[in-house]
């Protein structure tokens, strides 16, 4: 019944009960997928999710158990698509969730304006190196660079999917803020919580999670922060609730 | 020596064996105005330094513990401006340290485009509201409100005066950052430490530290949280370290 390629494997998505398809060589989820599929808005009986970057449809497998609504996944690279497809039939969740193959920067032309209540997205993290630098791996490179998709154009895309007063989330790199608060306010998307990721107390944030409001008003909350690591390198009971659903 | 007025106190600077004079009905320094003077960078041998809305000039006390650079103070209100004079004497400190009565909007014309190595600023918090709800006293109202000094105000003020490659740091509200942020940018002061400070874990920000570049180049950090209080409720390490000096 399922067909695994390569080098892939049939992970658990232990919170969540789940099972996904990954495989090193070509896309493997992080963390920061997780922390984003748990840290957005979700309507919980009914509505319209895109996850956009959508990879091999972690976040969308994530949200799943969070929601009863439609959730739709976009990626670009057809091998990750066809991971995430498979991923969603082998959990039975076909009937909820759907992959598109296909580009963001055009993807709202073709399911239309206005019409999701909620967007995700994990973008690509770093601005395109030079040639040589690149990730010689092209499924990584995509997936990493912003080779396909700049913060821009997802940012671009998102707020022309949500509907106004629908929730837009991404995750990034605190490097990015400013970068991201800018966009997203050029796109009227108005940020309304921030959370910073900490690796350990008394380290610098290595993550954010940021969600906005298409033509909200201005009142933004910097939620508690998120500690990944206590003082004995364990993670910590937040972190492993939401990794293994321990609590 | 000393003169008193009505009900001002002469309190202690703990950490750094200072005093100043204080009193409940006309201002009295909070933690904000510490963190601020301890979070900004500072030359350490010499240097221009002026702090902006510097009430009893409680900044200009903690940054002269820091730098023997010369540190100027303004402040529109006279009856604050007269408390930060007479402390800085009784403090012996009137060779580094001088308090200019004065408006901000005006000062760079007065005191020169670009001389200073760091400007640092704890302005008014709060969008000045209706009449009625204002603060009756005049005194606490305008360093609470953005009556005399807005935000822009106060980055315009802080862009006038610091040279290139000179820092220039806040404290406010974190539900002001993007604010913060895209003031700044405006003004070509790019920000690139910014620490939240959580009044305990599991709790929101509720003040945030930013340091801008002028034409700095865009490389944020997001320095490790400040948790003001432990599960006890009492101060943290940390906090007593920066408040009372202890280690």
């Amino acid at each position: 019944m399922l067909n695994l390629k390569e080098d892939e494997r049939l992970d658990y998505l232990l919170a969540e009960n789940l099972r996904i398809i990954q495989s090193p060589s070509v896309f493997a989820f992080s963390i920061d997928a997780v922390l984003l599929a748990r840290f957005v808005y979700v309507p919980i009986q009914k509505g319209n999710l895109i996850d956009l970057c959508s990879g091999n449809g972690v976040i969308p497998l994530f949200l799943s158990a969070r929601t009863k609504g439609q959730i739709t996944g976009v990626e670009i690279q057809e091998r990750l698509y066809d991971m995430a497809k498979r991923s969603i039939e082998y959990n039975g969740l076909g009937n909820r969730l759907k992959m598109i193959h296909g580009d963001i920067k055009d993807i709202a032309k073709q399911l239309g304006f206005g019409k999701y209540d909620v967007v995700t997205c994990n973008p690509p993290y770093f601005i395109t190196p030079s040639t040589e630098e690149i990730n010689p791996n092209e499924h990584l490179a995509i997936a990493r660079h912003e080779i396909l998709c700049t913060l821009e154009d997802a940012i671009k895309a998102s707020s022309q999917l949500v509907r106004q007063g629908g929730k837009v989330a991404f995750v990034h790199r605190p490097g990015r803020l400013i970068d991201m608060i800018t966009l997203m306010r050029q796109y009227r998307l108005e940020p309304k919580r921030i959370q910073f990721v900490y690796p350990k107390l008394g380290k610098e944030a290595n993550t954010m999670l940021v969600e906005a409001i298409k033509d909200g008003n201005s009142d933004l909350k910097i939620l508690p922060p998120l500690i990944v690591y206590n003082e004995k390198d364990e993670y910590t009971a937040e972190i492993r609730e939401i990794l293994y659903g321990e609590s």
